[in-house]
């Protein structure tokens, strides 16, 4: 059951770098999902996300188009969908089905949430300055979800070639940062 | 002894995420360094990195004016020194020298890599479009460094307010993705 997650909390999910999805919803097409690394927090509230996506990818027409997408944050239980995801094309494959994950409607935002995934952050494209030369989008997160039953969940982070860490140890230091 | 890490490889370096110090070197000053979270791949080759650092820090000037810097990769053991550098600001603390690093020539820039990091990597701003509303910095990497002693650093990842995840397991999986 996916609970508010509040948007000045969304920095703490991104920060450490895990691979992620991407739903997007283009018109009179089914929902895709895409696999991303290149991401990074540009602000904390309202919270501001930069990503690269390859020009050509199924989703970025779709982001292009719509302006909208979802991220949605994978743990370690999913590691095995979410490359199996990135290998294949919403051109000619419905992600959704073909992995049995689950759309859950949003409320900001028509591409769709997956429910499977412990976070996930509802977004709109504010920028799109970078996208000719960088394939470049700035997002702003509208609304995040979280699962409570997966507070403690493990997210994997991408080394290239279908090599990954995943989160090991949690320390806590002392520090002025946010 | 840091030997010759080759571009093509850099983006497996920051891609999973990792906290990393970034020093520069502003004319007529001593060399700073200061602890980043807020980074991206952006290309392959020549490597493109995207990066936020606050527009009141210290380390900003200094990248304004120089337009040069090095991004240098921290594993566990250097966990506590990496956030007593975000702890501290340049103005007033030379931090080389309150933190017992080693600066060390690069090739390319000015600005020096720091020898306890594992991986070093010479940077210099190619896109400053973005620094006006983001604080965002593209940097191209012109030099890259690599401890192959410490070929299994683990690093750190920062979840907010001090506390990070260590590297844990390392997964091998199916992936067409480079």
């Amino acid at each position: 059951m996916l609970k508010n997650l509040p948007l000045e909390k969304v920095y703490q999910f991104l920060e450490p770098g895990p691979v992620v999805l991407v739903t997007t919803a283009a018109p009179k097409a089914k929902p895709n999902i895409m696999t991303m690394s290149w991401h990074m927090m540009m602000e904390f509230e309202p919270p501001l996300i930069g990503c690269v996506i390859s020009g050509g990818n199924y989703s970025f027409a779709a982001l292009t188009k719509t302006k909208e997408c979802v991220i949605a944050i994978p743990d370690i239980d999913l590691a095995e969908v979410t490359t199996a995801i990135g290998n294949c094309t919403g051109r000619s494959v419905d992600k959704f089905d073909k992995f049995h994950l689950t759309a859950a409607a949003g409320n900001e935002v028509a591409a769709p949430l997956i429910a499977e995934c412990f976070v996930n952050l509802e977004c709109r494209v504010v920028d799109t300055r970078f996208m000719n030369k960088y394939n470049m989008f700035v997002l702003e997160c509208v609304a995040a979800w979280i699962d409570p039953a997966k507070a403690k969940a493990k997210t994997i982070h991408h080394r290239g070639y279908g090599e990954f860490s995943v989160d090991g140890e949690i320390i806590k230091l002392k520090s002025k940062m946010r």
